[in-house]
């Protein structure tokens, strides 16, 4: 039996609320709102109704768990479900780095479902929650960069992450944890293959990351057992499905190191591989005061993993493909100064103009980017002009990492232009929900996020 | 797009009622009997009923779908869930040799399940069956031998296997059978890590293989998308969990070769890779007139699946675990002449003759049995007796294969023991439930199979 697998369960059992920093419990409610804004401003775009219909078919007509788009109430492996798969849909929920991990879209739906099926607090929510993080972050680290080039994590590690969150809901002992971890790990599923024709599938798979993880922790409260050594084993994961895995990683600075504060927001409404680049052109055109118009070329300098995400979509025929296109995120900046969800909507796929400057967007491996990835997200590009000029741009942390964060007003701006975006809800209604979430530390019933 | 792929997909769409031999429809009843014996025989054991619990807890409190253990009527989804873990527990149920595939175990909870709920007929179970089986078992073969050493095929193929059983009795064309398997493919999980600690997960395995290929279908009906090229893509299945796998299996023979007709049906309550050499044991021990007290030593020459997958258990802890430990099988036939379910519960764990003739018993890797697997599971054992002899036992066909079959009366007398074992149903309606499968391709509604 491992040591490390080990002493992450053992963690996590004996984490406790008092034990978190007060900028941790913030930040928490800062990622929860920011999540939150995520599953509502898909409301109505496919594929989530497929979903909603699917939960009313096979789920309960009522229960405890709010389906946030619509506002039905089900059971909490539904409402799981469904809110995992909204929460992912336009891009705009958080990210960590180095585990390449999305963790609010698979923790905070099995946090929020698990907490109103059995009546916790807010406190509950936010413990649970950290937990969630800080063991998804470190499995997605442990199975390295190999896991991701095939397995999309937020899938495969999310699953992991949102057993551990609900079964912190449950208040689990280290082999309770054991057990729960080996059952949700051997569920772990979720390739990139479905990049290639823009399929429906980083839905199904957050949908199913935060819906099973749930059924694991579930299940191990009924009495199931789990392989203990699901991580490390011989036949467990890290052998399937990783060739560089670091077992180090799982206990990477637990107490003292807290992961969750790690995670970007999205400001951009593309993949996150784009942004470094965007980033880093944006700044250059503001430099040199350029206009689209005047620039010929542009070279982006990535890390592999851009490449291997965003290097199949030459021309995007849809507006979600669109987000995976490098030369359609840059042309909707450098044409329209911004790449949001409006933006995209509105341009991405029938701009003359969008369209010609992707076509003067390549991708080129970088050894300086790719060697400080996935730990530091470093933005290059080079730039030719129309007249000759040859430019470079470069930026270090992208809008949105922990060094050049969010704030609060920015984020309850983007959460309410998110809400306007699908008319899920209304500017007051929005602006109670945000009143909600800035108290999550002293709700003491989460029935009314909803 | 891969033409393999696409191939199995048309032939899946275009398989017609018609097409299928007199035999294969008539074998398909065998078979679905056969797995109905399993997942009653189930019945009360752990962990069956924490599925029940779950389902209850998480699903509708009626529907049109049958919960075999417990007679209750639920969604299509939480019915194959149930019917999936309950099938696979007491290790009766069907094996196909080549593909290491249980298909039973998980075509046939989804498609009863997806049947009663759309109200389907028993030549449709029986169309869909077939498909599911003829498609699973090739791409349980495609994925080779290296897939199997880490993943549980019945798992991960199983989740494919169910997902084209529903979408037959879905009636999808091609298109849609390509989405479906896509999104199958990308679910599909199953590690074999928790055999170390003998943990629950095969029952979750089953449960979940049948019941998320049954969500894939249903899911495609509504429209979502999948991955085009799941199984052979870049960023595939073959890709990420194979490093042996060859697309030639997956359109082998399609519409000549049965390869339903080629499953064997379990004979010993054990892992079916203790079989062969239980039966040459057997086959020798008659032929020699020998008792147990007069072998010194048993040296099993074995393929290497074996070794990795009953290597671990030296002394069994569990019943279950029992059937995985070479040394306890040999045991049980060498002591009581029969390993069955009772022989197990009664002697596997506490009778002393039994543990002294484990001890006897060894492993070795044999070239021949290795290059034959898994086309052929052939049986060699060596034996020593105390007055100093050395013998050799050899089989090649292990009792329950093609062409060593279990007859219908055969297959009859395994249903009731089965059932008497679990008291899930009694003998008179053990009988009804016998009549009513032999007449499967009569029977207009599949309701009445509960």
């Amino acid at each position: 039996m491992s040591q490390a697998t080990r002493g992450l369960a053992e963690f996590l059992a004996g984490l406790r609320y008092e034990d978190l920093p007060q900028s941790v419990v913030e930040r928490t409610e800062d990622l929860f709102l920011d999540w939150l804004a995520s599953a509502l401003g898909s409301q109505g775009q496919h594929p989530i109704p497929l979903f909603e219909r699917y939960a009313q078919k096979m789920g309960p007509a009522d229960g405890n768990c709010a389906v946030l788009v619509n506002g039905k109430r089900t059971s909490a492996y539904f409402a799981a479900l469904v809110n995992g798969a909204s929460s992912h849909l336009i891009e705009q929920d958080d990210l960590h780095n180095s585990s390449v991990l999305h963790p609010a879209t698979v923790v905070f739906p099995a946090a929020l479902a698990a907490a109103q099926d059995l009546g916790k607090s807010g406190r509950d929510v936010i413990l649970a929650s950290v937990a969630g993080y800080e063991a998804g972050i470190r499995i997605g680290e442990f199975l390295g960069r190999s896991h991701y080039r095939i397995f999309h994590t937020t899938a495969t590690v999310g699953t992991l992450a949102a057993a551990v969150t609900v079964a912190k809901l449950l208040d689990f002992d280290t082999e309770q944890f054991l057990n729960c971890i080996g059952s949700a790990g051997t569920q772990a599923a979720g390739l990139w293959e479905f990049l290639r024709e823009a399929a429906d599938s980083k839905q199904l798979h957050t949908a199913k990351a935060a819906a099973d993880g749930l059924l694991a922790a579930y299940m191990t409260a009924e009495g199931l057992t789990g392989a203990k050594n699901i991580l490390e084993g011989e036949q467990g994961m890290a052998a399937g499905m990783s060739k560089d895995a670091d077992a180090k990683w799982l206990v990477d600075g637990l107490g003292t190191r807290w992961a969750l504060a790690e995670t970007s927001f999205k400001f951009h409404a593309s993949c996150r591989h784009t942004h470094p680049a965007a980033d880093a052109l944006l700044d250059l055109m503001q430099r040199e005061g350029l206009a689209a118009e005047q620039i010929a070329k542009v070279t982006t300098r990535v890390h592999q993993g851009a490449i291997d995400v965003l290097g199949r979509v030459m021309v995007p025929q849809t507006v979600h493909q669109a987000k995976f296109s490098m030369g359609t995120v840059l042309g909707l900046l450098a044409v329209h100064g911004k790449a949001g969800l409006v933006e995209f909507d509105a341009f991405s796929l029938t701009d003359p103009r969008v369209a010609a400057f992707r076509e003067k967007v390549s991708m080129v491996l970088d050894p300086e980017v790719d060697g400080a990835y996935p730990q530091r997200w470093l933005g290059r590009v080079e730039v030719e002009t129309v007249d000759g000029r040859h430019l470079q741009g470069a930026i270090d942390e992208p809008k949105g990492d922990p060094g050049n964060t969010l704030s609060r007003p920015e984020l309850e701006d983007k959460f309410q232009r998110l809400l306007a975006y699908s008319g899920a809800r209304t500017p007051e209604q929005g602006s109670e929900l945000i009143a909600k979430v800035w108290r999550l530390h002293q709700l003491e019933d989460v029935q009314v996020i909803a």
